[in-house]
């Protein structure tokens, strides 16, 4: 289950070094990681209505090539381990017409409740969120 | 009754052009708009005491000059007008060690009920930060 | 000769005001001036080759509603002056469901040596990007 | 040899969950990072006069509590290893009245020639700058 999102480059996001300053990439892991979460029916809506939140705590990249604008940059998404409590995403960042591999890094989050700010299980809490992780964990069938 | 902010341009805020990107200028205004608030006696923490925000109505920059990584700017902040709903505010944004000037800028406001965004006159409702905006307004004595 | 260009809020745009923070529909109009410089043939390759840049003189911008994360915008950019040294482009930001005007805004520009830096008149050292900006000037027939 | 930079969080860094944002650890990680290769002897100034530009290679980010506008905050910057040709440095980012943990993180760099883009050994080619991370990874006397 990899989801692609795909961004542009803007001028605003270079830096002196004429490159994407490199703090941009870790923002782009949000744009993609909000466009999966969307797809895999769990979108900003959804977690509005059930009072939850998905702070990150913690991220790494790793910056394998520069970019530059205003190349188009496509941004694989998966989710690498979820235990009903904690979830880790995975991005790997390519370039749309060469699909050189720009960077590559990893995001981890748990949940909370929007109002207390608890941490909340969401395989106690939300099943029904909990099934929509399992899914995206799981592998397409045959590709053992 | 002039507040001066001092920001240093850090590199994440230079682009391509080798220069501060143009869009860091507003941010720069919230800076001095902020510590100018903070040194009259309505900082942030009042505000949000009084469930009052202060969105921007409108924003207005001219670029004089260019700025660059890693010079230090300063920033004189000063209320033009108030009128106990609406407040614009201006911005002069020099180089610290030449005094060249960068940039100019204005921004307006109007008040609003944190809970429910309705429109608030602090004329009526907080007479007292009402007074605070008055004495921002006034000329320092003798200086006609 | 209207260009629109479509920008989708993202969350690391929002600010705890729980609405996308001001400074970014400078960014917007941006990124939406790029695309419509591209389309009408002078892109940033072009830009480039030529050894012009396009630095930003002044820019305004009116909020007339506020703008939430997940909402995509349009936005509407508009060629309203040029005389062969100066251009000045005007924005109209809109919410693509309801077509709520969000924001209005305008942006001068001159044009420099990328070397240099000094102001270049395109009228004489660049006749051909010259007649790009005339054309996007032009109203559509008919449209007196 | 551990420098401490102060960075005051803005309004205009916040997200609707009403935190700063993650993204801008990575920011402040930069600006402790030029200050304190600053106080070392290797400012930027130092950089470009030597034509040499230090790229991230690799960055992470551990978020411990969550930080709010308007705290300020203190950043410890340390020269976790250094061999000539690839830099690491650690930050430790706390809350400066409570001393509270809020994030530590690290960035990998190597050295580039601003012109060729081109990996150099600081140790082959710069000697002078090499003795300055020498320094850098010091232990202060006794520290055993």
């Amino acid at each position: 289950m990899i989801y692609t999102w795909q961004h542009q480059i803007q001028y605003y996001e270079t830096d002196q070094m004429r490159i994407a300053h490199h703090s941009n990439y870790i923002r782009w892991f949000e744009e993609a990681r909000t466009y999966a979460l969307d797809q895999a029916g769990f979108g900003y809506g959804k977690m509005e209505e059930c009072g939850v939140m998905s702070p990150v705590v913690s991220v790494s990249a790793e910056y394998k090539e520069m970019s530059r604008f205003p190349e188009t940059l496509l941004i694989d998404t998966e989710v690498k381990r979820y235990n009903g409590i904690r979830l880790v995403i995975s991005y790997v960042v390519k370039e749309k017409e060469t699909g050189q591999i720009r960077c590559i890094g990893e995001s981890s989050h748990c949940f909370i409740d929007s109002r207390s700010y608890q941490l909340v299980s969401l395989k106690h809490s939300y099943p029904e969120i909990h099934e929509i992780f399992l899914k995206m964990l799981e592998k397409p069938s045959g590709s053992l």
